[in-house]
This record gives C-alpha cells, sequence and structure tokens, in this order.
C-alpha cells in the first residue's frame, strides 16, 4: 500500500534524545522551499513523536528563518516543561550547509495538554456559504508543485487573474481538503492553516514577493472531532488585518462541514514592492 | 528622577552572553505571579538589550509555563539565525527552586526586522467609539496590583459585576494607557496586548479559574508610529473566536489615537468549570 504524499513528507526517524531526522518532499514544493504549511507540520509531527508527548496540540508556533533546502534535514524538540496536564515544547529545524555547518531553518514552540471537557462554544460561527458540491473545483496555476496535494473550491478571494493593481479585499473563503483525500488529523489541520496565497496579491491585485515570517495555530479541536471530520472538506478563511512597512498579519479560521470551528491561525508575512 | 513602574519593572543586568537578570516586581503583580504582559515585556526587553540585535520587533510569541515567583528571574534571549534584514530569536526565562534546581517559567520566540517603507494600510479599521475623555475612568476590583498601573476607560465589554452565568458575547473595547502616563514603547505595547480579563467571565459571566498559556503579538508599528503615540491612550479591543474543551482563545487589536493599529494579538487560555 502506497502511503498518501502527506503521510510521506510527515516521516520522521529518530535520530538522538529529542532529535529527528527528515527530508524536504519534492510533492509538496513551493518556491523556493517545501510548502510553509508542510514545515509547520513536520515541527509538529517531532513533538508528536516524542516518547514523553503529554496530551494533544493545543497551540503551535513556527518562525521561518531561512529557505529549506531540498535534502535531509534534522527537527528537535524538546519539552522544556512539563505540568500536570500542560506540556512546553521548543523546536528547531536544520539543516547542514555546504560548509557542513548546522543552519537553523525554523525555530518555534508548541504547547500541549490533556483537555477536560468544559463549556464549549464557536464565538465565531461559519459563515453561510454554498457548499463544496455547489463550487467549482478552482483552477489555480498549478506551476507550484504543492496546490496539485489539495483541492480548492473557493467561495470568494481567489487569486486574482489580472494584476491590475486595483483589489479591494483581503478576504478569501474557500473549502480545501488534502488531494487525494486523506482522515483530518492535527499534522495535516496546521499544513492547512497556511493553505492561503498571500493577502496583499488579493488586497492589491499585485503580484510582489510575499513569505511567511511567523505562523501561530490554535488547536481547538480533540482529535475525536479530527476523527468525525474525516476526509471531508474544511472552509477555510483568511483575511488581513494590517499591511505595514514590509510586513502583514493575516487572521484565519478553519470549521469542518459541520461547522465546528477546529481551528484558528495568525501569520506574519514579509512583502515587497 | 524616581523611574516609571513599569521601567523598574524592565530592568536587566547583563550577566553572561545571552542572559539577563531580573527579579519579578511586585507593583504589577496579579493573583499568584507577574500581570503575564509585564513577563512578556520582560522577554521582548532581553531580545532588545542584546547587543547583536537587528532592526524592530516584528512578532513575539511567549508561552506561559509555570508562574513566576517573586524574586530573581533569568531570562536568556539567542539570535537563532540572522539575515540580511530580519533575526530570529529563542526566549525563555527560568528561576532557580527550593532545590536550586532551574525551572523554566516562559519559552518564547521572537523575529525582529529592519523594516523599510511600503505600501501600508489598516485593513481593521478602527470602530467607532467616544473618545477617551467621553468616558469615565473604570472602576475595576482593584484588588489586583496591576490593575493599578493602567488606567482603563471601557467603551464596552467591562468586568461582569454579577455573576449571573448569563453573558451574551465576548467583546471588549477599551481606551488604556499606563498609569501613570508613560511614552509608548515595544515593551508596554508588548505588555498592553496582554491587558484583557479572561473571555470566559465576559461571555459566560463566571468567575472561573483562567490564566494565559500562549500569547502573540504582532508589531505593525514602527518605533517613529510609537513616538509618534506618546503617552495617550490606545484603543485595545478583544474577543474569543472559540471555547472548547478547557481552552479559549481570543483575537486583539491595539489603535492609538489617530486610529493607526499599531499591533495585533492572540492568546490562547486555559480555564475550568
Amino acid at each position: 500500500m502506497n502511503l498518501h504524499p502527506f503521510d510521506q513528507a510527515l516521516q520522521l526517524t529518530s535520530a538522538e534524545p529529542h532529535v529527528f531526522t527528515g527530508a524536504s518532499a519534492r510533492p509538496y514544493w513551493n518556491m523556493v522551499g517545501p510548502f510553509g504549511g508542510m514545515t509547520a507540520a513536520t515541527a509538529l509531527n517531532a513533538v508528536l513523536q516524542h516518547p514523553a508527548l503529554l496530551g494533544e496540540p493545543i497551540a503551535l508556533t513556527v518562525n521561518y528563518a531561512g529557505p529549506v533546502a531540498a535534502g535531509p534535514f534534522k527537527v528537535s524538540a524538546t519539552p522544556a516543561r512539563t505540568n500536570r496536564s500542560t506540556q512546553h515544547w521548543v523546536i528547531s529545524l536544520s539543516q547542514t550547509n555546504a560548509e557542513g555547518a548546522d543552519e537553523v531553518m525554523l525555530t518555534g514552540t508548541a504547547v500541549t495538554a490533556a483537555r477536560r471537557s468544559t463549556w464549549s462554544h464557536n464565538d465565531e460561527a461559519m459563515p453561510q456559504v454554498p457548499g463544496p458540491a455547489e463550487l467549482p473545483v478552482g483552477k489555480s496555476v498549478r506551476v507550484l508543485e504543492w496546490l496539485n496535494r489539495y483541492e480548492m473550491r473557493f467561495v470568494q478571494g481567489n487569486i486574482p487573474v489580472e494584476w491590475h493593481g486595483g483589489g479591494e479585499t483581503s478576504l478569501s473563503q474557500l473549502w480545501v481538503r488534502d488531494n487525494p483525500p486523506r482522515p483530518l488529523d492535527f499534522c495535516s489541520l496546521a499544513a492547512l492553516a497556511d493553505v492561503f496565497f498571500p493577502r496583499v496579491y488579493l488586497r492589491r491585485a499585485v503580484l510582489v514577493p510575499a513569505g511567511t515570517v511567523s505562523m501561530t495555530v490554535y488547536f481547538h479541536a480533540n482529535s475525536e472531532q479530527l476523527t468525525q471530520s474525516g476526509s471531508g472538506f474544511l472552509l477555510a478563511q483568511a483575511r488581513a488585518q494590517a499591511f505595514s512597512d514590509g510586513f502583514f498579519d493575516q487572521t484565519a479560521q478553519l470549521w469542518n462541514e459541520s461547522g465546528a470551528l477546529l481551528a484558528t491561525s495568525h501569520q506574519i508575512v514579509y512583502f515587497k514592492e
């Protein structure tokens, strides 16, 4: 049986305490390195593979320090502190450069926790939008290989077809799932939080260099809710709040088809013009 | 001349490369430790005091791993990677426990950058609200010492006076500044991002144990805009997006009196009931 490309890309080998090795995956290639969501998923996977893991992910922050190159990498995940019901992780991903020195490509932190059932409520309700079956499969420019790993059906805010410099909104809403479909888990949810093209493309209808600098994902779903989501679509929504001196932010929400808010996410993105 | 209490609390002494020492400050005391915003500001200050600093803060993430005790602490800020225009920092704050061992109280990361002027725009405009002079000074329960360090004038969503279990919204809007007033800088802006009481208090009108687990601040302002903000009020807005199995999130915005969105922030908070 062939592994799903996401599971292939995610594979880690335990190398020494707190350290795993893996390799960047061509099927998830972006412009100059792997899709950032895949790298975020890899960072989280190191935490989830760690023998000392307590509970399930609550928060993940990854900072993209340098472009991950094709080839092997090391990812370390160290439990800096373990409490009764929460655990704090320090993460880094590095590669050996041409001179044989380790270069840090990602820094990060995560919090995992043993969740307990409490009053629960979506304050941010899923917007009323047409279902995925009612919408065409998005025809993105598929020159970026990782885009072929996702099925996207846009409600609004697809990437501009004309770069006329006259955008008006930074809001995108799309139904999205792995392609081929794959049962949702924490790693794929982390990757999906980074599935949006840069907001500046949409807001201004200009194509400029842009890249995520830091992303945070908060997991509201427990593993049971992820199982219930299966390989269905998620409604993914993103918009910017501020563009300022070379950086803009993005706030994002991911609901499953039943309307449960599984994750919220934020990122800050470098842009040039 | 007496230092402002915020500057006193912020004081760090360089101890060894990448390591500073400080002490938790009673004037910013919360229930069982210092106000989390003060601790976040301290973490950022270690980065800003570092001799290798490049540029200004873009992103800060702090994870509250354990309750900071009264007394001395060590904070380390290490540049994990320095690029041409961005720099990636790994931060931790620790204290020596009764057994003489180091305990990690905070993990974190930051990104600093040499900003360049680009197209800039607030996509999230400041809401139309009465100005600070038109609103009464909030009468919070001042049993928590740190609350006396801020002047708060609520537009809406002040802490409930009756815990009747019937809240309807998680939205708060308030004008806030240091008390006594102090010119805004990156550290005080980071602290102000944590100025909101737990959203669950408001949303449900119940008083339950709650504490921030992780907070991220994105800085949209450069130092010039902070200088322009002076010691004026900021309009601080926060609301939750999801409450789920012991944790809720909070998304927040901070505008200055001129309507510039200086920072956006997010946190995930533990709660019990």
